[in-house]
């Protein structure tokens, strides 16, 4: 029985998370798990799961949870959140937070010994050197729940790292993948959130139209499999079918596929270095008929582009960018910038950052909440 | 440095395991080598790798080898064949002969504790249950070459075998993909012969053309990797750029992807458990643009089906779909049939045939000898 504690347990992938413990009742049990504003989720989660720990957001909050006949103790706020990331019955725990916020919870998490299901992930984006630093440190897998990185995981079982050319992202190309830049300007909320392939959280429906995913998830890869960028590609697959693969240096290609569903890297997570049985939708490729491919251009994703350059560049230009993408899509979600303002923010805060090099933690927490809590103007 | 031997080295695979020894001197070396009757090409070899042993198919044509100066001891016939085959210092044996009487060699060179790279599909095919079993006993990698076997093997790598829920057999269609049954009556040996995407030997061309070269895959991949054959299917995969698949329990499904270079397998049961860099064309799914895939059609690929019959059933029926098989295109490349006549003749022999099952190696071969020498007429 391996013990699950999940952050972010009312977003999508917390919820699918959720979904795999139930599936697999004899083999996982959800011991913890925060939430932040949703209390009437956590309040269903008590009643199915009675784990022992939960954390909500707010403090008021708390008084509005029955817990008659359960075990759960509930704390709030920062301080909670890292209580239940580091709680110590947890064997794995599933951080399905939004944004760079997550890697508090993460590092309190390592430092307990507890292995990482890795959702967030801003926790690499921003401080990719330092957690995977940590986790050598202290024993920990770092297990990729993203689909691309999962597959990627999937394609190096049992293979040596030496023997890597190169990983090869793909990307689906999001919402606008059919439109031109010129078309761009004129694109709605409404539109951006319509993503052709997965259901997902919309922050991140938001990032996959801006490709600004992509270029987390580039990051994410250069430290979770740690190579130099200049070994990890991306390219244009619509279907979303084939999620990675691996080139290696006798130019065999590996690759990983399935139907879009978060729950199968959720479970491969959880049941690594095994792997368990999914009553679920199975993939036919004579059904699915053709599988396309073209090249990636980072003229037309730009953000893309942003990020090669943020960690080729490396420091704190990550952190920049990666804050004021935050704070942008927020905007955007909001009606208060166009589509194309977003990378034109992101970009501009880069140009004007001053890059302090081998950030410490500290450094890298200050400069991302110094960006978060600028105003910014188009 | 491993020390190599090659049965069946002037034919295609042959000719590339050579081309491998040639590109990785440093850590391969050619010890031992067998042809039929191209002692031209055996000549070759002498001059280029001096290796210790060679053996040619006929007596006389020792006296036409130049030895000056070289090392090689010069043996013939089955007894030579056999001698090859085992020879003390080969590491690893890449068998390449085509059909059944692959089978001795690779028995010989197993209980010698030698490494099988297996392109003979044949040693499998008919007494595939014999020569895995010896294998096991003496602690021998039977390492697959050709392509399909080759990319399950690597989907495999790290896997467990109880996760796997089938493989996923690709098949090009060969040369007559796009023709109905109905135009399969005027197809010439010409036509048969001009492969889509493979260059390939005469036999396995043909073969790839009925299909029965998948359905010997299909047999070859049950004893390779242990598994019922209704875990085992096939695909059609035009492109022929994902070499197979392995679908596992929890959906998730592993491909090894190429370009059409026989080499890439080849090497890699040379350097297995390990991979070594080739210097060579790779891979660009860009470029490449589309992958399809269709259902195979067991009704307009018969002889695909005589293959799953030919399995099920078990006992002898493998050992004659084989050997009337290789007299029946043998026959079409000599111009005595037309090209539906090989499933015809295939399936009057497979129908009529009492089945022996559990049969010994001399009943194997005997049943083997029996269907090969006799006079086929349609």
């Amino acid at each position: 029985m391996k013990h699950i504690g999940i952050l972010g347990a009312s977003g999508s992938v917390g919820m699918q998370g959720l979904d795999i413990i139930r599936e697999h009742a004899e083999s996982f049990k959800l011991v913890s798990f925060a939430v932040g504003q949703s209390v009437d989720v956590a309040q269903a989660i008590i009643d199915e799961f009675n784990p022992e720990i939960c954390c909500v957001q707010n403090e008021a909050d708390i008084a509005n949870l029955n817990l008659d006949g359960k075990q759960t103790k509930v704390v709030f706020g920062d301080k909670g959140l890292l209580e239940v990331a580091s709680y110590e019955k947890n064997d794995i725990l599933l951080n399905s937070i939004l944004g760079s916020v997550g890697l508090r919870p993460t590092l309190h998490a390592i430092d307990q010994g507890i292995d990482i299901a890795l959702a967030n992930k801003e926790t690499l984006v921003v401080a990719g050197e330092i957690v995977m630093q940590r986790a050598k440190e202290k024993g920990v897998n770092i297990l990729p729940v993203d689909s691309e990185h999962s597959a990627i995981f999937q394609c190096l079982n049992g293979e040596d790292s030496k023997n890597i050319e190169k990983l090869i992202i793909t990307a689906s190309g999001g919402s606008f993948r059919d439109l031109s830049r010129e078309q761009l300007k004129d694109v709605t909320l409404e539109d951006a959130l319509n993503h052709p392939n997965w259901s997902m959280g919309k922050k991140i429906t938001i990032d996959s139209a801006t490709m600004m995913n992509k270029g987390l998830e580039v990051i994410e890869a250069k430290w979770l499999f740690e190579l130099p960028i200049e070994r990890i590609e991306t390219i244009l697959h619509k279907q979303s079918i084939i999620h990675s693969m691996v080139e290696f240096n006798d130019t065999s290609v590996i690759a990983q596929l399935g139907t879009p569903d978060m729950r199968m890297p959720i479970l491969y997570a959880f049941s690594y270095p095994d792997r368990m049985p999914r009553n679920a939708e199975r993939l036919n490729l004579a059904d699915v008929a053709t599988l396309d491919f073209k090249a990636m251009d980072l003229e037309r994703y730009k953000c893309l582009a942003l990020a090669y350059r943020a960690i080729e560049v490396g420091g704190t230009l990550p952190v920049v960018m990666n804050a004021v993408n935050e704070v942008a899509v927020d905007m955007f979600l909001n009606g208060k910038i166009s589509f194309l303002d977003i990378e034109t923010l992101i970009e501009r805060e880069m140009d004007a950052h001053d890059v302090i090099q081998d950030p410490d933690l500290d450094t890298i927490l200050a400069v991302d909440a110094d960006y978060k809590s600028r105003n910014y103007e188009v």
